[in-house]
């Protein structure tokens, strides 16, 4: 929301996503060593944005990137990556790619011989970019907020030491519209927060995308629609004559409404 | 939601449901080896989706199938599935159909032999498709959401190992509109998500179902109307000139409401 | 809402209620050895809903008939039975009705002892009906929602082994619209689902009726009006221009409110 | 709501409330023996329209009454009675009225002998009518629904064994509209709902009372207004043009305004 | 809310609070001897009300007075209202005012000795006011509802029998609107119930005011706004045009609505 | 709120945060030695608010500042500074800010020894500022409210007698909209009050800063636009045209809609 002209950061400082719509939302990608958080429901795609950027960053880049999966198997996105012509195993013979999982049973004592293998499989093959997918994992380790929180925090800084640049995707067990507290406030630990959401409208549900914060960066601020097609995620335009929009229940503003019933004023 | 052209699965890897409308949105049929959670109120019909699932599979696909039930008896499906004209014991005698009934009481600790029994019956009989009736039974056996998500994590996983592609249903409380928090998050663990849910549109309560995940595979998005029919469920034309559907009480879009009171421009 | 000409089940198969809108919105009565709950807050007449059914029963339809009761003493389904003119101490002495109280105290291990008076009393006169006033007593018995649930569905079942068709009432505390969880599931369990609802109209409150589910049958899907009149429950038309009805709470329709303001058009 | 000419209740079984509106929409007043909930929020006048029906009874219908309190001392209700111009110190000497003060400590094992005490004062002075203020006292003897339900029964039977016809207040903690869940579910267990309720209008806060149930009788079910006179309670016409009376936040009708803004149709 | 002419307490019985518009809404003042409950949002002014209410009766109606903190020091009170122009160590000086501070750490057991040392100064100057700023400290006493209650009514019983009319301020920590549930029932324990709320209009936060009970005596029943002026709490005309003020968040009326945009109707 | 002329306070007495539209709204700025709470979801720009009153005491006002953390390290200061063009480090180099940062697992017991480091740290330098970010920590190490208060209050309290002018910020988990309750109620603790929240209009996520409350001070009370620039957060003019802005997803007002619909009228 930086004004523009104001966006002192130079490119150079960006690791683009590979999704032109999202990058040039981001005004040119991910800051270099940031932690973004992607959350979004069941469907909504966290999952691919953060393999699309992992992919872009291996194959266009030149940024090499690691997946760290605590529930799913390798398999699991090389299956899910040959989806959108991603050639994962490819990527990994050429040292471009690791995925690393770890056991969903990790306890938090074991988190630090997770940060120990990502670190040793980021050093061999000069990993820029890591995907953690996901950070809900990581909820489900503790019940206590503050811990979480702490846990988090220092997980993420782990990262950064190891000068990756971050995206961390969240489930939000909410369909539609906001849950109605954030208890573990992890949106306030990373510096990025990028908000999936679905939302009705026509009789249909539709995919929003929505950038609520960015340290250090100006961001586009509007709410804009996307799909996920075989390349990927696609990010297009923004929502037209729509009152909600993040309630997930959007109604059209009035104005649309008289322009539909009586047509466009001239 | 993928786009129209990019739909690189072969329909040989679809297994129809053999509800054209729902086989339709779902760009030939679920995919072969997927698990696909249907939700709903009582009476929306989801056991009858999942019995029509495995008849056309037993009867038209070539594929038989089984039913895994924890609390209604064998005979309460022969009935059921009369009503719509499956002959489900004569399915049963050309072994192209296994009613397993487990106990209401199974354990955790029992879910393994569970599987045993499931998976001979299968071997049986060359099981290709599972209705498991209902995933809500899983809810019971634990309260710790991460333990129920590891165990049905497995249990599916299971059922994959076995080639079974699978329906599984789960109850929503929720009569009309969403429960506010879905924290089991099962949905995040299923490779597809079908909603079915009542909704009240003119004084009258209409039946809505809705494709919110599909993975790996493009899928319609919007909300359709089905009914229960004699020959079981039949998927229709979308809603039309209502907002808020999901929401279970939608309203007009103020230009429907401006067109039933002067008509229809020209 | 199975579709016209659909409807297998003989009428012969039917126990009609004797309310001639309910019988017509059933496709004729319930369906014999179902179970029906019939839900509805205080004041909505589910009792009186459930007595006229065992009186139609007793005296029409050939079906002696079973009240069990766990808090009200038979003399006052006598005085408010009297209040509709039905005079249950003469079925009585007929042996077409039983009133059967069980304490309050009842537990769920003295379950089986109540359900054996019950079956004594059904033998005694060739019982084919039973209301059960009201299922909300088990819910006291328990606060696991897995044990109620079981506990519901062996007693079901055990009037099911008695060749009794049943209705079992149930209080809904919530005034207007709906709770917003329905945690015990019962609706799951049961054959059919009767809603009794108030709705604020003009000023005013009403009475709405909705079958919500109705296995192994057709029904009508619209929302009815219905009175509780000296002669019993009255259902009659459908509401109209009304949006939200089950909210307890709804609006006119833009349109009704266009045609209300401007006349209709012509 | 049963119909006109269906009230087969004669008016020599009715206890006048003394509040004309009120006793029009009972059709002529409580049933004798009959025990009615009065439920309100702070201010509403739940008190006041109790002591109206026993002054009303003391003084006019030859009907003794007795005053239940577990807070409030008798020189309050005195004071108060007095700002409506009822003198029952006066009342008290002709052995017309009797305020029986029970200590706010009352135990539950103490309810029998406060209903002795209530006993003997009915006996003394012939007492036909009873005030209970407020049986919100009892929801704080007990944690436990279900002991609460059947400690209310237990009680209101004891009132009706006395052949006393019983008002017995509620407080609603709710300012404006409904709570979500009334869990104790005391309105099953008594013969008749009267609610009280606030509700804004125009930027004024009006009253508004409804009666929602009434067991043996037809009532009106319109919602009324109704004022705090320096003579008591007074219900006045029906709410006009609004809607979501009962949410205490009302809007006007779409109808209503065209009306008030273009003016009424000729 | 009783009508006009109706008011038969004597202006003489009344304590006037110098807030004109709340004088005239309590037609004339509070009542000698009553306890009013002040609630409202952290800057609604409670506090200010109170202040304003003691000084006036300091100053201007020969009725010192007492404030009773504790949270806050006598000296923050010295500048809040010399922020009013209200002198208050010169009301100490000349025995027209006490500021008495107790702990913040003050249990239960120690109210009797606060009650004594109120009762102490009340004498000492012969006091007839009292502000409790907040009545709110009483509820961190005390988990228990039906405790806090009950020690609520105790302590206004002793301000009564000290002969002293009372402001209780209550802290309110909902921003806008209601909260769902008072479940403490203090408002049932008071005289009179004064709520401040804040309220969002044409892009603006506003202050309502509004008397929801007044025991014993009319009082106007609109909502209206007020002002924090460099003398006080200054309160104006009703709110127009406006629907659901008490939530916080009214809307324009339609008919408001229609008369912005087309102009009035002549 | 105070009327126009009826501010008191002389310019004098404030220490202006440099942020233009903010210190008009605050006529002039903060009160000295008081301390103000800011409030907001992740992204809002609750410590680059805070940054900015301290650079601006340090680099205009010829206030030195403190800022005083538990989470961030001092160089995540810096280079968020850097991003607005502050030079941090050069004004620690000249003594006119320190940046204090206490350890995460810091407990109450510590929190004496922060306030010692914090006074020896103003002591040096001279400091007249202050920025805690943030008070959320305080709210981890407690979970009674009553202790909490209590502890910030203190904490407060020691920061005046140290001679500070103090912005306090504050996370709010709700991103759009109120949480539904503020049980810590730590605004009641603070001398000011402002509310920072993101706003969904046409499509976009807008930002709108609200001053709720200022002890001893007129303020403006609209509801204002901010953004967040290359230079600091730029507070801009009210929204115009919208209800419910609070509550995150207002709509438009009926005469907006119409003038958009059908143009300004003349």
């Amino acid at each position: 929301m930086i004004e523009a002209g104001a966006n002192h950061s130079r490119l150079s400082e960006r690791s683009a996503t590979g999704i032109a719509g999202l990058d040039e939302m981001l005004r040119g990608g991910l800051l270099r060593g940031s932690a973004v958080l992607v959350e979004g429901a069941p469907g909504t795609g966290k999952s691919t944005l953060g393999m699309q950027f992992i992919h872009h960053g291996a194959t266009v880049a030149g940024e090499p990137g690691l997946i760290l999966t605590f529930e799913m198997f390798p398999r699991h996105y090389y299956r899910d990556a040959a989806n959108f012509g991603w050639d994962f195993p490819a990527l990994e013979a050429a040292n471009k790619l690791r995925v690393v999982m770890s056991s969903p049973e990790v306890t938090r004592a074991d988190l630090q011989s997770v940060s120990g293998r990502l670190e040793a499989q980021a050093h061999q093959i000069g990993a820029r970019r890591v995907l953690v997918d996901s950070l809900s994992h990581f909820e489900r380790l503790t019940n206590d907020p503050v811990e979480l929180r702490q846990m988090v925090f220092e997980f993420i800084n782990g990262l950064k030491r190891m000068g990756l640049t971050a995206i961390l995707t969240r489930e939000n067990p909410a369909l539609l519209g906001e849950t109605a507290n954030l208890e573990e406030d992890l949106a306030f630990v990373v510096d990025g927060y990028i908000m999936l959401r679905y939302v009705e409208i026509a009789s249909a549900v539709r995919r929003a995308l929505l950038i609520l914060k960015l340290r250090g960066s100006d961001h586009a601020n509007d709410i804009r629609q996307y799909e996920i097609t075989s390349r990927g995620i696609d990010v297009r335009a923004r929502f037209e004559g729509q009152q909600g929009i993040m309630s997930g229940s959007p109604v059209s503003t009035a104005a649309e409404a008289f322009i539909q019933a009586f047509g466009r004023k001239r």
